[in-house]
C-alpha cells in the first residue's frame, strides 16, 4: 500500500478525540492535511500509513480536541479584577458601565480582544463566541489569528460604544455579516442582549432577519431569579415563554446561563431545539444561581460552556471552567454520579460546536474536520498518578499544563509559548490601558 | 543605625501580609532569620536596615504567607481519579475501601504522602493536616523535609491499616504524641472518624486524653444531609448536639465539612469556639451540600479550607480551593458581595493556623512567625491586567504560578521546581504503585 503524504503527524501517549463519544486511544496519532484532520488511529498504523512534512511526539500527553468557549466578552478582559465581591448592580452600575462608557473603542475591543485571544489559546481554546462591542475590530483580529469564532453584534434599547441605536448596530452587522459570509473562521450572529434590556419588536426584527439569513442568535436569559420574577411582573410571562412566543428559540439561538428552569421553561427548549450555554464560575461569582446542567442534559438539551468575560470569572480558563461545570453538577443534582468526565469533555468541545452551528467543521478529532487540537502534558509530578485519562482533564489539569495548541493545523502554542502574538508589544498595550483605567478609577 | 545581619531578604513587587489584616505593600520585602521572618516592611527600608546573606528579587511577584490545607489524607494521592462519578457508597465500598484494604501499609503512605508533599509545596501550601493510616510514616517524612503538620490519627470501631483496633490507634498515636511533643513541625492530635463509625465511649475517651494532654481533634462532621438524619434516627440527636455533649467540641476542635449547620448547631459552634474546615471541592465531586461560608463567618465562626483527600478531589491545589470556596460562598449565601477576596486568602492561611493550634508559629507574614511563604509570578500575559492583587490571588492565579516557597526560611520551591525531593525516584516509586494498583482494579 502506498504511504500518504501528510503535513502533520502528532503522535501522543493518548488521544481523546470526543467522537466517538467515551473513547480514549493509547499510542494514537492524529494526521492533518490542509489544515484538517485527516486521520485519527493508533501511532503504529500511522507509521504504515502516513509520511509527514513535520512529526510531533507527545509522549506524555493527551491530545483533544480544541476546546470552545461559547459565551464571553472578551475586551473586558482588560476589566479583570478592576472591581469584585460586589452586588450585582452597585458592580455594573458603579464600575462596568462607567468604565465601558468611558474607554470603550475599537482600540480597546481591539488591544483586549487580543489579550483574550492569548489567554484562550495558552489554555487550549481554540474557538470562541463574543458578545461585545465593535464587532468588526474582533473579526479582524480573529481573522489574523486564525482562531475560529462566532461573533454576536449587540441589539438593545440603548446607544452603545460603536452604535448610536440597535438600527445602526444591526445595520453594520448585517455589513458584517455579508463580509465574512465565505470565511472559515468568522461566524456573524445577533446578539440581544437579554429580555430586560430589549423590546419586544427589536427582538421580531432579530427573528425574521435571523431566520432569512440563516444566522445564529446569542441571548443572555434567566440570568438569576430577580430576571424571571421581572418578567413576569412586567410582561405576565417567564422571559423564555416571552421569547418562545416571538419566535426567538430555535436551533440556531443559544440561551446564556439559564439558572431558572421550570418544567415549561424545560419543555420549550426541548421543543425548540435551542442550545443552552453553562457559565459556572460567572453564575457562583455574581452569586445568580445554578443551572441544572445534569437535569438539561437527561433532558436532552444541547448544554455548551463558556466563562462570561474575564471582569466576572476572573479568568478564560476553560479546563478550570470544565472542572468546575463537572463538581458543581453534582451538588446541584445532588447525585455524585451526576455528569460524566466524558459529559464534561462534551460540553466544553462538540456541545459548543453544536450550539454555535459548527459541528460539521470542530469540536472533536474527526477525518474532514478542521484541526483544531490541543495537547495537555501530564508528566508533572502533581498529576500523578494517571489511571483514567478522562478524570485527569475532568478533576486535575490545569489549564498551564496545555502545551501545544493548533487551529486549522497551525501551530498556536508550543511548549506553552504563543507562536503568531507578539506578547511582548500586546503586553506593552495592556499595561497602558491598565494605567488608564485604574488612574480613573482612583480618581471616583 | 547599624545595619542589622539577616539570612535572606525577599524583595517582592506587592506582599500581602495576611496580618494586619488587608494589607497590600508595593515593593516590600521579607528578613528571614533563623528560620523565622524578623521583619516586613518597603523595599527601601529593608536595603536601610538589613545586610542579607541571601537576597531573592521577585520583580513581577506577590509574595505572601504559605497556603495551609486543613483537611486532607495525604497518601490517597495514589488513588487520584481511580474512580471518579460514582454514588458515594458505590464509590467507597466498590473502589476505594477494597483498595485500601489490599494496599495500605507503610510503604504505601510514605510514598503517597510524599508525592501530597511535593503537590502541596509546588502549589504552595506550606502546612497541612493529615487524617490517615500509618501516621508515624507521614510525621517522619513531613520532618525530614521540613513541612509543618499536624497528624491525627485513626479513632474507629473497626480495624485500620496500621491498628487491630481503636486501642491500639490511640495506644501508638500517644506515643507519637510524645516522640513529637517537642518539634516544631509536626503536631499530633486525634482523628475520631465521623459520628457513624465511632462510638460513645470512644469519643469519650478521645475527649479525656485530649483534653489532659492539650492535644487537637479533628472530626469529619456534618458532611452530608444523610448524616445527620441517620444521627437523628439513631440517637435522637443531630451528631454536633451529640458530640457538643459528650464534650469533644472545644476550640481545640476542628470539624471538617459541616454542610448542614441548623441554628442550634451554629450556637453550638460559636459556644464552644471548635473550628470549621470548609472543603468544597469534595463537597461538590461527592454531592455532599453546601457549607455557608458567608454565614458561618458572619457569625464569628473560625473556618478553615482544606481540599481533603486527592481520590475526592482530584487535587491538592489550595490557590484552586480557594477561589472555589471564594465563588461558591456569593452563589450559596445569594450575595455577590459574600466573602471578599481578603477573606478567601484568610481562610487558606491564618484561619488554618487558628484551627490548628498554630496561630503564633505560622498563617501570616509578621515578626516571630516561622518563615513559611510563598510567591506567585503574576508576569503572565494571561493573568493581566492586575488592579487588585488579592483579587488576583482569589480569582485568576493558578497553582502553576507558585514560583518560589520556603518553610522555616528554608527554600523548598525555586522556579517551579522542587529543591528537596528526588522527584525522579519519587515518580519511579508512583509509577509502580499505579501499574500494581490499575492491574488489580482491572482484575475486579
Amino acid at each position: 500500500m502506498a504511504q500518504e503524504s501528510v503535513d502533520l503527524l502528532i503522535n501522543a501517549r493518548w488521544v481523546i478525540p470526543v467522537r466517538p463519544a467515551g473513547v480514549v486511544l493509547e499510542n494514537a496519532s492524529v494526521a492533518v492535511s490542509e489544515g484538517k484532520i485527516v486521520g485519527v488511529c493508533e501511532a503504529a498504523e500511522a507509521k504504515a500509513r502516513y509520511v509527514a512534512k513535520e512529526t510531533v511526539d507527545l509522549p506524555n500527553h493527551v491530545v483533544a480536541p480544541g476546546l470552545i468557549n461559547t459565551h464571553g466578552h472578551l475586551a473586558m478582559s482588560l476589566f479583570r479584577g478592576m472591581a469584585d465581591d460586589l452586588p450585582l448592580m452597585e458592580w455594573l452600575s458603579h464600575h462596568i458601565w462607567p468604565a465601558e462608557g468611558k474607554w470603550v473603542s475599537d482600540e480597546f475591543v481591539r488591544d483586549g480582544s487580543k489579550l483574550a485571544m492569548a489567554e484562550m489559546l495558552l489554555g487550549g481554546t481554540t474557538t470562541f463566541s463574543d458578545m461585545y462591542f465593535y464587532p468588526d475590530a474582533v473579526a479582524e483580529e480573529a481573522t489574523r489569528l486564525g482562531m475560529r469564532c462566532q461573533i454576536v453584534f449587540p441589539v438593545i434599547d440603548f446607544p452603545v460604544p460603536g452604535a448610536a441605536t440597535a438600527e445602526e448596530s444591526i445595520h453594520k452587522g448585517l455589513a458584517l455579516h455579508d463580509e465574512y459570509k465565505h470565511s472559515d473562521l468568522v461566524r456573524i450572529g445577533f446578539g440581544p442582549h437579554a429580555p430586560y434590556t430589549v423590546s419586544d419588536d427589536k427582538f421580531e426584527q432579530v427573528v425574521t432577519l435571523a431566520n432569512q439569513l440563516d444566522m445564529p442568535v446569542q441571548v443572555h436569559l434567566h440570568e438569576t431569579a430577580g430576571e424571571v420574577q421581572e418578567g413576569l411582573e412586567k410582561t405576565g410571562k417567564r422571559p423564555t415563554e416571552r421569547l418562545h412566543e416571538l419566535g426567538l428559540l430555535t436551533p440556531n439561538t443559544q440561551c446564556v446561563h439559564m439558572t431558572q428552569i421550570n418544567e415549561r421553561d424545560l419543555e420549550i427548549l426541548q421543543e425548540t431545539g435551542a442550545h443552552v450555554v453553562h457559565c459556572p464560575e460567572s453564575n457562583l461569582k455574581l452569586a445568580s444561581g445554578f443551572c441544572p446542567l445534569d437535569r438539561l442534559l437527561k433532558a436532552g438539551v444541547n448544554v455548551a460552556l463558556g466563562t462570561d468575560g474575564a471582569a466576572s470569572n476572573n479568568d478564560l480558563d476553560m479546563l478550570g471552567e470544565l472542572q468546575t461545570a463537572a463538581m458543581l453538577a453534582k451538588a446541584v443534582a445532588q447525585d455524585a454520579a451526576a455528569v460524566s468526565a466524558f459529559q464534561a469533555l462534551e460540553i466544553a468541545t462538540i456541545n459548543g460546536a453544536k450550539a454555535l452551528g459548527m459541528e460539521s467543521v470542530t469540536g472533536s478529532l474527526e477525518a474532514g474536520k478542521w484541526a483544531d487540537i490541543m495537547a495537555v502534558d501530564l508528566s508533572g509530578i502533581e498529576v500523578q498518578p494517571v489511571y483514567h485519562v478522562a478524570s485527569h482533564l475532568a478533576y486535575s489539569t490545569k489549564s498551564s499544563q496545555v502545551s501545544h495548541v493548533w487551529t486549522s493545523g497551525v501551530a498556536q502554542v508550543k511548549e506553552q509559548k504563543l507562536l503568531n502574538m507578539d506578547v511582548r508589544e500586546l503586553r506593552t498595550k495592556v499595561d497602558a490601558w491598565r494605567e488608564k483605567i485604574a488612574n480613573t478609577a482612583e480618581a471616583n
